[in-house]
């Protein structure tokens, strides 16, 4: 006989679309007694909307739901070393409060679950959290991931192309190492986690920029063209939707020309 | 009354796992008319196997099956302009398959669909030649792309990992490309199409490997430790698999410490 753990599901849901859902995250949604939502901040309605959503449709009968607050993190500007431990800093107090809801909202044979914007595997902390919480050892717990459609993926599909030229790298990046990346790198770039529109500095001829916002939702926003030629008109778009939804999610691709110049 | 187009779908079926399939994916499955298979070499059937369990399961009844095989590719080693121009070569052979199949194996106002093996925005040559057949402007048809579970996603679903270390940007890459990716890079690696066991060959005290071949499917193997601790025994682990199946599929991530050395 074994004892009984906690488990824990980490679901991706995708990033947006309701049909991102895979059928083994319906199934792991069926599974959970108890679901912890995390958010915060102006994007937190719509965000947590499409979860309980997805519950609502998905989740067994006299499933519970707790929602809690995420911490606050230091967003100020500072250097990558500073940045780092704010981070850190951060995931500590996010993952005392993941510890307290494993331990106290779920028993022994209970699975809980958290279900986390778009893939799991991309700038997100869920599975650093648990990470942290293992290394502590206060509570025993095993831990299962389901992959989801990134962000990333979404862009590409509603764009129709692939992410990488045939044969080529590609970069994914938060927009503040853009720069460092966009130096060194050959091959097309990602960006993620832009608040200062990157973009605009990017140099080089020749660079097609594909942007889209609020991916998969009906808000939805796509621009494709020359990097030079559209940047003014993603500015303003990203400016007035900001203004709308007083928030904005966007990623995009920027497709570098092969150096070799052997491209038609 | 607008004229009636072929409908083009390109939808992503995750990479081994039938679970990985999104509702949106079946939704496609279900709407289509007409399904092209393309497969080749001694993982055909594995590969193809699983496209036809999903269409048994989720395609409309009277739905057409069309299975076409990839034309060769001359796989010589080679360097990388003669490389890029092979895959060019074969993706225009590639394209005057699919318009002959978009052509004559469907007519105006019906869908076909192409099953993409993992997510169709990642080393897949599905969309390159889509776009090949558009410029030709000898058919006309509409596009539309289901983003799918990609090996990436999957590799660290199943390592229970991010993919990125915080704030840092990731890198995937062919395998043939490892080692300028590699040089240049702050930020961890994805390496795909990898035929000669590349990690090898990769420096650098302190870096990790999380490999997974097969990955979703029963056959699947999973190694993560030390790089320099672990290689041998995925290089015998891959053999062994690759005598018994015949071929193999494998992605893994390089975690490479910040250079900074700020972490733990
Ligand atoms: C904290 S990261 C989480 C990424 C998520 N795990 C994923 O797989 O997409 C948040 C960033 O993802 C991107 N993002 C997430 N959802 C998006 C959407 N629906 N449209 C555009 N970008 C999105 C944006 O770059 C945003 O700054
Ligand atoms: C032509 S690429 C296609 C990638 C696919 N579009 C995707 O999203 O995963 C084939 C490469 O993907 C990786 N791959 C695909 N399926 C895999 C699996 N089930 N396990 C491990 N690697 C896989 C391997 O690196 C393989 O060489």
């Amino acid at each position: 006989m074994t004892t009984e753990q906690r488990r824990i599901l980490v679901i991706g849901i995708g990033a947006g679309d309701p049909d991102h859902l895979t059928l083994g995250a319906v199934k792991a949604i069926r599974r959970a007694d108890v679901f912890f939502i995390v958010g915060k901040g102006p994007e937190k309605s719509a965000l947590t909307d499409l979860r309980h959503r997805m519950l609502a449709e998905h989740a067994q009968a006299g499933h519970r739901v707790v929602e809690v607050a995420d911490p606050d993190r230091d967003r100020r500007p500072m250097d990558r070393s500073d940045y780092t431990s704010a981070v850190h800093d951060w995931r500590t107090r996010r993952a005392d409060i993941f510890e307290k809801l494993i331990r106290e909202e779920m028993t022994a044979g209970e699975t809980g679950a958290f279900l986390v914007w778009g893939d799991p595997s991309l700038y997100d902390s869920t599975l650093g959290s648990l990470t942290t919480i293992e290394e502590r050892g206060t509570v025993a717990f095993s831990v299962d991931v389901v992959p989801g459609i990134s962000s990333v993926s979404s862009l590409a599909a509603r764009h129709r192309i692939p992410l990488n030229q045939v044969g080529r790298p590609v970069h994914i990046t938060p927009a503040r190492r853009l720069s460092d990346v966009g130096r060194n790198e050959d091959g097309d770039i990602v960006v993620m986690l832009d608040a200062h529109e990157s973009f605009t500095g990017f140099e080089g001829d020749d660079v097609w920029i594909y942007w889209g916002a609020y991916l998969g939702t009906p808000d939805e926003l796509l621009v494709a063209g020359p990097l030079r030629e559209v940047s003014d008109r993603i500015r303003q778009l990203r400016a007035e939707a900001r203004a709308r939804h007083g928030w904005i999610m966007d990623t995009y691709l920027l497709r570098i020309p092969e150096p070799d110049a052997e491209q038609a």
